[in-house]
C-alpha cells in the first residue's frame, strides 16, 4: 500500500530520540548526545516577542508564501553584517525550517531522474528527500584524505561519467563538522557555474564555528548558488521550524509558486518573533552559547586519546564529533551495536554512523556536543567506564 | 533553469493577497474576502498557553516526527467527542498545516505516474502538489447537477478508462462549501475500498458547518481512508501551520519515515499550545465564531437576488460562497477582469474562480465570508454600488 518512493530509510536520529524519550519516561537518567540542537533555546528577545504577541491574542493568518517582508529585509541586513554582502531581500524565501527549504529548492531546481551529487558521509535527509522526489543521488566518497568534503576533481569526474544537475555542499558539514576553505568554495562555485550545475550550499551551521570566521558563503562568489540556512542552530530555534533560502534570481518565481501551493507560508508566529533574532542582545546571547559548545568541543577533542577510538573528522564547526570507533569494533559487531550497548549500560545516547554513511558508517558514531560541557564531561566519564 | 515540475501555476489567492497587502500599504481601505481564514485567530486558551511557554523561555527542540504524544492523544479524544470514534492515537500524524499533511500523504501513497482523481472545481493546491510530485491529475467535472461533488458513477467511469490510485474528496469543499451526505460518503468509501483506490478525505472544514452535523468523517466507514485535517479553520489558527492526518494503519510507518526526513517535525510551540484547543472554553469560543460566519452567510445568501449573479453552490459548510457571475460577464471579459475592476473601484477583494476550475472558473468568483458579517454587509453594498 505505501508508494515505492516512500521507501526511504527512517532518519535514525529520530528513532534514537524516540528510544531516549521512552527511557526517560521510565525514569532513566539519559544523556542525549544525538540531536543537533542547542539546549538553551531561542534568544530572550525572540521569546519575549513571541510571548507578547500571543499574550495580546494576535491572530496569526497566512503570510506571503515567501515570508513577511520585514523578516526578508532583516535577513538582508544579516548578510551585510556577517558577509559584507548586499543581497536583494526579494531573493530570500523564508521556509519551514531548512527542511522545508530543501524540499522547495529540490523541487524547483531538479526534475525526476536528475542526478545530484553529495558527500558521503552526509546528512541523510538530503539523500532521502531527493530520492523520494525521484532524483538520482550520486555519492561522493569523502573520507579523511579529502577532509570529508567534495573536491572539484571528484565532482568533475562524476560529471564526466554522467552529467550532474546539482551538487550539495555543506560547510560546516553534518555529521563531520568540517568546513571547506575559501579557496575550495571559490573553486567549487566556479566549476558549478561553468558546467551549469546548481550548487546548493547548506550554510545552516554558519556562526557555529571555532576558528574566527562565521563561515564563507557561496554568495561571496556570485549569485548562481542556492543557499539554504536556518534559525535552528546558531539561534537555537530547532523546534520553531524556521529557515530560509537565498535564491538565484532565476528561481525566485518557481519557488514562490511551489511554496504557495506546497506550504502556503512558513509559521507566522515564528516569523514575527524572529525579527528579534537580529538585535545586539540576541547576537550576544548566541555568541555566549557558542562558548559553551567550544568548551564541550575542547573536552571531547582532549579525550580522544583516552577514548582510544580511531580517526575523528576535524570539527571545524557545527557541534558534532564524528569518529571511527577503532578497537571498540573488535568487541561490537558495528557502531549500532556499540551505541545500543552504551545506551543500555550508561544512558549515554550517541548516533551510529550508519545514518550518515551507508558504506563506512558501521564503523563510526556521531556525538553532538550541543548539550554543552557539563553533559559532555559526564558522558566521557560514563563512556570510559563502559569501555573499561 | 527552474525544473519542469516547478511549472505549477501560482496559487492565485496568494497573488491576490499580495495585491491586497500593497493596496493596504498605500493607505487604501480594503475588504479582503479572499483568504479562507477566520479573523479572530486562535482560542484564548491556546494564545495564553503559547504566551506562557514563551515567557518562561521554554527551549523548543525537535519533537517526534509525527508530533508529541499528548497532542495525538488529545486528537483521539476529539474524535471520540465529535464522531464517537475510537481511533488509535498512533494513527495520528501531526503535520505542518494540512499542506504538510497532503504532501506527506501523496508521497507516501502515490508513485510517480499514478493517477489521482479530484473534483473540478476544487482546491488548486491538490492539483499542483500532485503534479509537482509527478502524479497524473484526473479531473472529475462536478457542476451543479452533482452538487459540485464526485459521484461513485463518475469515479467508476474514470477508473474503468484508466485505473486510479487515489481519490481526493473534500467535504465541506473549497471553493464551494458543499458537503456530501452520509450515504454518499459511505458509498464512495465502500467503492474505494473495493477497488483498492485510496480515499483521501479532506475534512479540514469540519466543525464549520451550518446544518447541525459537524461533518461526517470517512473514518466512520472503516480504517481504509486517509483523513486530512487542520487547526486552521474551526480553531482559526491558519498562520500557526498545524494540521494532522489520520492514517490507515498500513501507511503509518511510511509517513513516519518521510516526515522525519522531509520535515523533521511540525512546529513545536504550536503543538504544545494546541493542547489547549480541546478545552471547554476553546470549543465554546470556536462555536461562537461560527455564529459570526453563519450570520455573514445569511447576509450573502439573502443578497443573491440583488447581486443578480448566476448559480451559486450550496454553501453547506466552510466559509465560501461560490457563484457564477451571470449577467456581469456581459460587461467583463471574465471573472478575473471583474475581480480586478471590483478591487480597483471599491477595495473589495474576491478570488476569481480560475484558481479552482480551469474549465469554468472564468465565469465564477469565490467570496470568503470568514471575515464576518460586518465586512460582508459592507462588501455587499460596495458590490451593488459598483455594479450600478
Amino acid at each position: 500500500m505505501p508508494s515505492m518512493r516512500s521507501e526511504v530509510p527512517p532518519f535514525e536520529v529520530m528513532t534514537v530520540l524516540d528510544r531516549v524519550a521512552r527511557l526517560r519516561a521510565s525514569g532513566r537518567d539519559v544523556i542525549s548526545l544525538c540531536a543537533g540542537e542547542p539546549a538553551g533555546g531561542a534568544p530572550s528577545d525572540v521569546n519575549r516577542a513571541a510571548a507578547e504577541l500571543h499574550a495580546a491574542g494576535t491572530p496569526f493568518g497566512y503570510t506571503p508564501a515567501l515570508g513577511i517582508a520585514p523578516l526578508r529585509e532583516a535577513l538582508a541586513g544579516h548578510y551585510r553584517r556577517w558577509y559584507g554582502l548586499d543581497v536583494d531581500p526579494r531573493r530570500f524565501a523564508i521556509t519551514t525550517g531548512s527542511s522545508g527549504g530543501f524540499l522547495l529548492a529540490f523541487l524547483a531546481a531538479f526534475d525526476h531522474g536528475d542526478a545530484v551529487a553529495l558527500a558521503r558521509p552526509g546528512y541523510p535527509a538530503y539523500r532521502n528527500i531527493l530520492s523520494s522526489l525521484g532524483c538520482r543521488v550520486v555519492d561522493l566518497d569523502c573520507g579523511p584524505e579529502v577532509r570529508f568534503q567534495p573536491t572539484v576533481e571528484q565532482v568533475a569526474a562524476e560529471h564526466a561519467r554522467s552529467p550532474l544537475r546539482g551538487l550539495i555542499l555543506a560547510s560546516p558539514a553534518n555529521p563531520t563538522g568540517t568546513m571547506v576553505t575559501r579557496d575550495e568554495l571559490a573553486a567549487l562555485t566556479a566549476w558549478c557555474a561553468e558546467h551549469d550545475v546548481l550548487l546548493v550550499s547548506d550554510e545552516i551551521y554558519h556562526g557555529v564555528t571555532y576558528a574566527g570566521s562565521r563561515g564563507v558563503s557561496a554568495l561571496e562568489f556570485g549569485d548562481g548558488a542556492l543557499v539554504v540556512s536556518s534559525f535552528s542552530k546558531y539561534w537555537g530555534m530547532t523546534g520553531w521550524r524556521l529557515g530560509w533560502l537565498v535564491l538565484p534570481p532565476g528561481l525566485v518565481e518557481a519557488v514562490d509558486a511551489l511554496a504557495g501551493n506546497l506550504a502556503l507560508c512558513p509559521p507566522a508566529p515564528a516569523q514575527h518573533a524572529a525579527l528579534e533574532a537580529f538585535t545586539q542582545a540576541s547576537y550576544a546571547e548566541c555568541d555566549a552559547a557558542l562558548e559553551g559548545f567550544a568548551e564541550a568541543r575542547r573536552l571531547l577533542l582532549g579525550a580522544h586519546d583516552r577514548l582510544g577510538w580511531g580517526v575523528a573528522a576535524p570539527a571545524d564547526g557545527a557541534f558534532y564529533y564524528y569518529a571511527d570507533l577503532g578497537p571498540q569494533l573488535d568487541r561490537y559487531a558495528d557502531s549500532s551495536a556499540y551505541a545500543a550497548a552504551l545506551l543500555d549500560a550508561t544512558g549515554v545516547a550517541l548516533t551510529p554512523g550508519t545514518d550518515f554513511d551507508a558504506a563506512n558508517g558501521h564503523r563510526t558514531v556521531r556525538i553532538s556536543f550541543a548539550a554543552g560541557p557539563g553533559a559532555i564531561a559526564e558522558a566521557i566519564e560514563r563512556i570510559l567506564d563502559f569501555q573499561g
